[in-house]
């Protein structure tokens, strides 16, 4: 037997009932016609991580929603030695399109610890969704006749020869594929092939409705003026947000709309030395204009400081040249502040042009864009409103859900059929 | 039992006789001297971390050169959980005078923890060293006959009422108190009073000779120039160290020494939300000049890059308004880099002026002293000669070894006269 274990993730509970408010009555309603031909079944979901990042915290709410239909479902997470999470670690960077060498003896161990964890692995489950490159190999090392489903949170379209090379080694022994985006899955050979877009949940800290108390409460922790404007950007520190871009656009912009307040929310990752210097970069950068705040977790900012950021924000602005997604585009939308952003990953999905917010191509465009919105009251509530709208139907954790159940749903009756 | 378990920690090999060169002849000699009536003893060494600052840099050092004597010496780290070391690093504040709040509910989780670890604590030493507040509880669990005495790292003359009421709750149950400086211990009840100034270890990685290739290579990965004069300060980013004074310093002199750079070297902590703000505070005063470098472990600054780096230096600086002991000025001085400071903690003990470098009273003298430095190379070698010579003679592990070990001596002695 391998030393390595997959552990269950403690998850609270979660009740599909109260999203009935928030996503309406139908949305529940077909999750639960979804749910009724999985009654019993099992179901589990395999990452690397518990904490931190987008995964993480999709996993968080959908589990135990997924528990609250009657599915028998759980959260494991792989072990490793520090190794393979660096290599790990390595293969993210290189499905980014970042430069990396990926040599036989790291894949060597990177199936090695898969394999201990496969070993260790109950086989008793209906479907398995593994998440990303990191449990991918699981699959081949663990007998039984499950579903299993692989799917990507990245954007893989950019991937190094060598990544796309292990993805495709692995995606054949899968069932279905799933990803963000119907372009992320081009030229990868998957059975069958599923887009589904990743979800915010409105009942999470991050989302969910606050008191202006509780608001202005955090606006005076971290000395942010809540009668001036807000210009707000979620994003890591790296080289794809181009945050320099977003100072540039700050800066442009208060010329005209004097006293506005520029805050950068991020999380930072104590592993990521690259993240490290685009934040001194951008400190930096901003220097000591004190209407630019630096809003991170070593201030002791979480989910409720960033919903509470996003809510005081008249305006979300993102730059970034590659997105896996952009799911921070909907965390504003659904607070019904408007967001500029480029045209790159899932934001077109978010941002309907000149409805929900502005797409741009340029730097001028942006702080255009950024201006008119901050110097019109009316047109901001218009678009916020239309930006809440659209993220009710289309990136909620229910529509999430219930595209999951339907893939299940899709792969029993195909072996049914067969 | 308690659940909590102190744990040895695993250290290499060190040779006394291989500090013979460096700190010479008769230190070693004195060493074995007396070393000879505590063979076959055992030694303890107790504090709460084998990794980060200073202390577990000197316990690296100390104790394999203990064992290198024929005394059978060992490190142990207490355990505990997150609230226990919340508390002991409020603890550890307030020993530094920050305005903090100790509950009756924190001293007895406090307690509570040590007398788990205290239980499970092997009680056949000869000789027990606790070090700093952390683990001081420890002694009133454990029987047996060893010879206790507790090892104060901080200065402790501005410690608020409740910490100074801690450590004088236990330190009358421990046979010696040892501080780093006389006046560190004035007002503690302690039995025997020593006085032990902290050391460096010259074959350590921060302080070990280095082939001019080696520093050159890390001087171009950093993108510092060594073809021009280098300031640097080592010291954590805190509210004491006055780090935005250095930065006026360095502009100032910068007048007068164009091209002049500026190294601030420090180590980050994770878990200190204070450094951060002081972190961004100095990264944004800084802004844009490319001639100040911000070389940190989230860099991938470690100790070999700091010796390289003070090794660059044509002057070292601190300006700061409170130091433990400010041990980073002999790393300087053993490097033959002559260092300006203020008069404060344990540096005039280090810098004798105009020596072995400068002690300052304001702004305007630091800058004056530094480019005194930086404009006179006869100076800066002669200053930098003594200082090496000064560090030789008093603050190099092996001196640093004698004091315990005469202390050890002395503890006997008045046991056998009682």
């Amino acid at each position: 037997m391998g030393a390595l274990y997959v552990r269950s993730v403690q998850l609270p509970t979660k009740e599909v009932d109260d999203y009935r408010e928030i996503a309406g009555e139908a949305a529940i309603e077909s999750l639960r016609t979804a749910a009724e031909p999985l009654q019993g079944k099992r179901v589990l979901h395999i990452n690397a991580t518990s904490y931190g990042g987008g995964v993480a915290e999709i996993l968080a709410s959908l589990v135990p929603l997924t528990r609250s239909l009657g599915i028998d479902a759980d959260w494991q997470v792989i072990e490793g030695n520090e190794d393979f999470f660096w290599i790990t670690k390595t293969i993210h960077n290189g499905m980014h399109g970042g430069d990396v060498t990926i040599t036989p003896a790291m894949l060597a161990t990177y199936r090695e610890v898969n394999r201990q964890n496969a070993e260790n692995l109950e086989d008793a489950w209906d479907f398995v969704v593994v998440h990303d490159p990191q449990p991918m190999p699981l699959i081949r090392e663990v007998p039984g006749s499950a579903h299993w489903v692989w799917r990507c949170h990245v954007d893989p379209s950019h991937a190094v020869p060598a990544c796309k090379e292990l993805v495709s080694e692995y995606l054949p022994e899968y069932e279905a594929g799933i990803f963000s985006l119907d372009a992320y899955s081009e030229g990868f050979p998957a059975r069958t092939r599923a887009t589904i877009p990743p979800s915010i949940d409105p009942l999470a800290p991050k989302n969910q409705p606050m008191s202006s108390g509780e608001i202005e409460q955090i606006a005076t922790r971290y000395e942010v003026d809540p009668t001036r404007p807000i210009l707000s950007t979620v994003s890591r520190f790296d080289q794809w947000k181009d945050l320099l871009g977003v100072i540039d656009t700050y800066r442009q912009v208060r010329q005209a709309v004097p006293g506005l307040q520029l805050l950068l929310i991020a999380s930072m990752a104590h592993d990521d030395p690259e993240g490290w210097i685009f934040y001194e970069k951008t400190l930096r950068k901003a220097g000591e204009d004190p209407d630019i705040f630096f809003l991170t977790n070593l201030r002791g900012v979480h989910a409720p400081e960033v919903n509470a950021f996003q809510r005081l924000s008249a305006v979300g602005l993102l730059r970034s040249i590659r997105e896996g997604f952009g799911l921070s585009v909907s965390e504003s939308l659904w607070k019904g502040v408007p967001v500029v952003a480029t045209r790159t990953g899932g934001i077109p999905l978010q941002i309907l042009d000149g409805e929900t917010g502005f797409l741009v191509e340029d730097a001028g465009a942006a702080a255009e864009r950024v201006e008119a919105l901050l110097t019109d009251q009316d047109l901001r509530r218009r678009m916020g409103a239309a930006g809440h709208a659209h993220v009710q139907q289309n990136f909620l954790i229910t529509r999430h859900l219930l595209d999951y159940l339907r893939l299940f749903g899709r792969l029993e009756d195909q072996t049914r059929a067969s």
